[in-house]
């Protein structure tokens, strides 16, 4: 199909698709002459991807090239697909009081152990927990790595949930959407999910937990 | 004490301290001369927050300044100050679709119905939940508001727990940091676990589901 039905089949505006053409992360169709190139299934699948990690995963260009090009390379594992989706969702390691954080990262490596899960120190995941134990001190919560406990239970039964969802297929572009997507969308369904029960959980209580009377504020 | 003692006993620096004093997102001290002010524990805890809702919740002022009026404001309730922290966490709404989505609003507020909760439809998560039924099916994934089912109860769990941790105190200022600091610190330990869950269980299958050799890309 030419460039126009590609854009009309797939509701991404032309500039748009020539943008991501330009930026190497969408593929140019095949040349059929000077000013025409032919365009597939692929492409339509290609422009599904980008968009959904645009809109729902809120990333960079700059991350999803770098998805994408994993995608792209068959040498490398749906398993290690999944570690370089983590990767470019992750936040910025931020790495405020370093010292600390080394500290803690042992913390949660030997709750991980005690686990007994394999996970590398390098994961961003553990980096994210071992910040949340140093800023939950800071505030001068005394927690140790069994604040986690009740996660672990609640996500290794969500993990196995989702990995059943992955499409019985060996071919591979069918595997790497169901694994692309299901990391971005449903991390955004399960965070919603979480607020949506604390709201009610906490309504549920708030004539308990509410202060008798209004006490005034207590800032300055 | 002086506001380079707070600077000091914070770890926050000076012109930090005195940008969120005119963003008003901080109290001024008290004046005790032309030159000097006096600034007391209250201080030192408003800056705790702040820098956590900058450090953690990766939040922009405008956001902070939001979640604070609420909480200095003593007719509010703390359940509705969760309402407000999960406004400002949750993402811009993309309003890609407006048809879709209303109706997928409709399809998402059954389903909690159904569950016997009571949540509003104009909820940021419920827009969220929303919003990820419309991209899976856009996706060609035919999916019911049932894909749901596996969350709510995790995240109920979890939120449960999560409540019951909040400090047993009718002190407000108490209950405001346990409920913005949990919102926004456990949400991002509920998410890296998940990914850990989810990278130890693919870990587990990947021998099961890796294509058998190495099958060329599809792409073109």
């Amino acid at each position: 199909m030419k460039i126009s039905e590609l854009s009309r089949c797939t509701g991404v505006a032309l500039p748009t698709i020539k943008y991501y053409i330009r930026a190497e992360i969408l593929p140019p169709g095949v040349r059929r002459s000077a000013t025409q190139a032919d365009y597939g299934p692929e492409h339509v699948r290609r422009l599904r991807l980008i968009r959904t990690l645009v809109e729902i995963g809120d990333l960079s260009l700059a991350s999803i090239a770098r998805i994408l090009a994993v995608v792209d390379d068959p040498s490398i594992s749906v398993h290690e697909m999944l570690g370089v989706a983590h990767g470019a969702l992750a936040p910025e390691a931020t790495s405020h009081d370093d010292d600390g954080i080394e500290q803690a990262v042992q913390e949660v490596m030997g709750f991980i152990e005690q686990l007994g899960w394999r996970v590398e120190a390098s994961t961003p995941a553990v980096h994210q927990l071992a910040h949340a134990l140093v800023t939950l001190r800071g505030l001068g919560w005394e927690v140790t790595s069994e604040v986690f406990a009740p996660y672990v239970d609640a996500a290794d039964r969500i993990a196995e949930w989702e990995l059943d969802q992955l499409p019985a297929t060996s071919d591979r572009a069918d595997l790497v959407e169901g694994v692309v997507i299901g990391t971005v969308v449903f991390e955004t369904v399960l965070v919603a999910w979480r607020r949506l029960a604390e709201q009610r959980q906490s309504e549920a209580r708030t004539a308990a937990i509410r202060p008798s009377g209004s006490s005034p504020p207590t800032s300055a």
